[in-house]
């Protein structure tokens, strides 16, 4: 990896990704990353979509101590319909400090603000709002840009995929992003107290996302790690991530990451609740978890899982399973309801937490609870009793027009994960669905960001807007700076395979860019296309190390008397001189023919072959061991 | 990895996989592992379907330089339709030794059989000539004791799952295999010359297996190297293992590999026929490819990838793809089609190598030389073109009871992957498919193990036989030891996926009983009953090394004072006291309920909270961060 060293105290990775370079494009600035490839390719630059912020731009200066600049705050302030009040006092057990022992402290980030915004009496600041009163906001136009990368490049381009009923346009226009949020099939989440972020939607008609979970570690000097993780995970590709802090210094620890994150960053606000009761869900109170969404309303989270649907009557429904409830929040709540024999007070107090949401607007990621957490329980009456409630909440913050997501599983069968998709878009009116996973089989811990993948990439074919990550330590332990990265990946491979099963128009472009690139042995092209250009390059170097070994028209796979790039070459110059007269020669042909010649790729590979042979040979001619390189057959 | 090395010269890695013993089951002595988990459990040790052969089992004496004994040696010739033949001469130009540098040479195998076996004139050894005349062979019977496993503790079991119109029985009796094998819905590949292969099948009413790709170096002391692999892939769950050796030292290479192998072996025969002409396809002819399926099926091949569906009408059809033809096989013999402007000698001689296959029962793999090499050219004309002439070509093979498995792609997009089976189960009478992925996007070389994991999940659930895996190092460079691993684990956790959607009876015992084993805090219970147990406690040591940490009822994710455990524990106790008088408590459910208590879990957690209460503090309370564990919410 390039670590290149930010100039400040505390470490991030900075610079760009190799082989790429930051454009801004249009009147807003919409930041995206250009991959630029070699001349020989002919090829125009290929722009792919960029949440790393400008931690990959050169220009940038980067200031962990001072935060991100405020892209979006003249935009909101603009709207002439916010106020700046005096934030919330800062108590010790925000940050977990009950007992006398007042160790551990995180150092506060040095550039807290003092005043804060939060809507006018009376206002809604969510975008929702403004969308269904028809008002078109900087914020979506900044996604219809974000989103419509490379399509102005598609006339020719014919869709090609199976949707599910989804309704991806052509093109992206500022009033079909309206329209969709308007509508709560997408939400743009963006606290006003967060202008650091730059806008981006979650919604079954754009691309589809991913979320990365990080969390504090109570010791000062791990304020750097999160922030560090938070950097990484975007550099990525995490287009959001989750602050799932617990223990002490959540408070201080969260600002940090608040102020450094263009992503949208959301919490489990009860778990910080839990925490400021010393860790005894019994203790929890509305008002407690009420002053709570304030302090993080007012820090500029945007958006809140709230495990509202975890209501009294649904607990007992859990007692057969193998894995009863695993989700910590569900837990927290279903302990809280037996141990007071009531209804949820997240439930019952619903209403008062939207008009929390709207005075800032806070996006809903109304959280499964009840989830399950083994392929034994997957699909039960648990799950779906809550999922139902979910829907029935999601109409309810809609009246206030306050944007919603819904979560899902968890560990779902192949066989089973359609249905969850299915049911969602029925009971929750096409709001957007976040998933974790699933997780197609429960045997494999070590590969759970695999067995997650699997599922993942096919609920979002389905359907699902974002996809939450999984990675190999899952259910193990902690994952750590190495699988934080194999973690996004994995999801944004699988996020990738979705759009181009959806027939996104423009997912399929990088595929193409990337294959020519294979094929005419551009091997510098291919690296820099792929996901992880790092990663790539470093397993092509333990075969050829040798710099001529990137350049060379010719591959590890083929002897030099063998290359199938040069045989299909053959191919097209033969199709190319038969011409109509292919018709003849294919007399036995059961099949109609496509004929004709393709276009010709570059032809200079003999200088590269003779330099590859020579490869070959001092490798001892092992050069088709396993499958390496061309797939066997 | 516990590294036993071997009582031989050539190391290889032997002893039991953690946490599991190997049994022995009937009078076949059917060879299985069983994971023995705590008393805690009150559970029986889980069965599971096991291909490592005699190197996971303390009681055998392994010696590579003997080769295993030859289970199946008397169940040959009890048949009486064997003679024994003096083999074929070895010839220099069999190890690739062409020009006068001789070296590099492999050390022969010390042990080769001077006789080999064949059938007597005109008779047929294949199993699927047996079985259509109704005879049950030892084979049959073996493969219905292993495909068995765990079924007969089955008896409440409900079957769950799609299996899109496969016939997999609630148990497997040998004339079930018999029938299967007889209609060409499975094959038993094991050729008469190798009577060290525990008989397996390969077929859609049966578990969904998987192979490896390994292959030659050609400096001797690689030898080791490929006979370690071949070890070390079969340990981890390879089914069937192909030897793509090329260049130089092919013959004895494959002798090392085959006198050692317990899994059936597949080859690409052309592979060596191309190094006998020095390399150059268009100098291939009839007679050489011939002599070279002699000389290989002499010495115990049990299937050959044949591209015989590579017809050269087809071969333009390639011209305007993205990345023409990138199987090998399918290049060489394009290749030689075009340098003759011929029909392929393989389809033309098609018959004649039926005879040879049929006289040592060799399966054939039809290989999908046309296979799409990227999302672009994914299910195009050339690619269905050839499949109808494997289709044909299985028929052909079938009139003389020939075993056949037919090869598929590649690199196919999520919305496509289904046509391919529809269209081979059409195309090919049912006969077992074997795919290679298929790969979901083209753009994350170096994850490739996952884009085709996704892939190969998804078609083994739509009815695919066999997954030929895909190593991390796929496009990139040759795969090593690690590699290996990471594929067959990535791949066995896709086939078991494919299991459980199928519904496969005995497929999700493992699921649950891992579950349960997570549920209940038994750590090495999780860790033995998965995939990679030496991985899974390797992750869960970084995080908690304490040795008490595996046996605390506690885990690393939840602090002391909360456990979803505990919780569900409190919710079963709270249902069960509710009991009937439950239905009024739910007057607010709008759904029916489970109620009643569930089996009530171990309950001695006290001591471990305490003792993990310590580790906690110890870590500084750093126990929430990430998804480490619990899935987030």
């Amino acid at each position: 990896m390039a670590d290149i060293p930010a100039r400040t105290e505390l470490k991030v990775t900075t610079g760009p990704i190799r082989g790429s370079r930051k454009v801004h494009v249009g009147p807003l600035n919409v930041a995206m990353r250009e991959v630029v490839l070699e001349p020989s390719s002919g090829e125009p630059p290929l722009r792919v979509y960029d949440p790393s912020g400008p931690y990959t731009d050169p220009q940038a200066r980067i200031d962990i101590m001072a935060g991100l600049p405020e892209l979006r705050r003249d935009w909101i302030r603009a709207r002439g319909d916010v106020e700046e009040v005096n934030q919330r006092e800062l108590r010790p057990e925000d940050n977990g400090q009950l007992g006398p022992d007042r160790s551990g402290g995180v150092q506060p980030f040095p550039n807290v603000r003092r005043r804060v915004l939060r809507a006018r009496a009376g206002a809604n600041v969510s975008q929702m709002h403004y969308a269904r009163r028809g008002i078109i906001t900087p914020e979506m136009e900044y996604v219809a840009t974000r989103e419509n990368l490379g399509r102005e490049m598609l006339a020719e381009y014919t869709r090609d995929g199976e949707d599910f009923g989804a309704a991806i346009p052509d093109y992206v226009t500022p009033e079909f992003v309206r329209d969709e949020v308007a509508r709560g099939r997408a939400i743009i989440p963006n606290n006003i107290n967060h202008p650091e972020t730059e806008p981006m939607a979650i919604g079954r008609n754009f691309l589809v996302k991913i979320n990365a979970n990080i969390g504090n570690s109570a010791v000062a000097s791990n304020v750097a790690a999160e922030v560090d993780k938070l950097v990484w995970a975007i550099r990525w590709g995490a287009d959001t991530v989750m602050d799932l802090s617990t223990g002490r210094n959540i408070h201080d620890t969260r600002e940090w990451i608040l102020r450094n994150s263009p992503v949208p960053i959301g919490t489990v606000p009860i778990y910080q609740a839990l925490e400021k009761v010393g860790g005894i869900a019994e203790e929890l109170t509305w008002e407690i978890f009420r002053d709570t969404l304030i302090e993080q309303a007012e820090q500029g989270v945007d958006y809140f899982t709230i495990h509202a649907g975890v209501r009294l009557p649904y607990i007992p429904m859990t007692a057969k399973r193998v894995t009863g409830i695993v989700s910590r929040g569900g837990s927290i709540m279903a302990k809280w309801c037996l141990a007071h024999h009531k209804e949820s007070f997240l439930y019952e107090r619903f209403d008062e937490i939207t008009e929390i949401m709207k005075a800032y607007d806070i996006a809903y990621s109304l959280g499964d609870g009840l989830r399950p957490g083994s392929i034994a329980d997957a699909n039960d009456e648990a799950q779906f009793a809550e999922l139902y409630t979910l829907g029935e909440l999601t109409k309810r913050a809609w009246a206030h027009d306050v944007q919603v997501m819904i979560e899902g599983p968890g560990h779902v069968p192949m066989h089973k994960i359609k249905a969850n998709m299915d049911k969602q878009l029925e009971a929750c009116g096409e709001a957007p669905f976040y998933t974790l996973g699933p997780l197609t089989t429960d045997i494999a811990p070590g590969y759970d960001h695999i067995t997650s993948g699997i599922g993942a990439a096919m609920i979002g074919w389905y359907g699902t807007a974002m996809l939450c990550y999984v990675t190999p330590k899952e259910h193990l332990g902690l994952p750590d700076r190495d699988d934080v990265k194999v973690g996004v990946v994995t999801y944004k491979l699988a996020a990738h395979a979705a759009d181009l099963a959806k027939g996104h128009p423009a997912a399929k472009m990088r595929d193409d860019a990337l294959s020519r690139a294979r094929f005419e042995f551009r091997w510098r092209d291919q690296f820099n296309l792929s996901l992880d250009p790092d990663t790539a390059e470093q397993y092509h170097d333990q075969t050829l190390p040798a710099e001529g070994a990137k350049t060379a028209h010719f591959c590890s796979m083929c002897g030099p008397k063998f290359c199938s790039m040069k045989i299909t070459q053959e191919v097209r110059d033969f199709a190319a001189k038969q011409n109509a007269g292919v018709e003849s020669f294919l007399a036995s042909s059961p099949v109609p023919l496509a004929g004709g010649a393709g276009p010709v790729t570059s032809e200079e590979a003999e200088e590269g072959m003779a330099q590859m042979s020579r490869v070959y040979d001092k490798m001892g001619r092992e050069l088709y061991l396993g499958s390496g390189g061309r797939e066997h057959d």
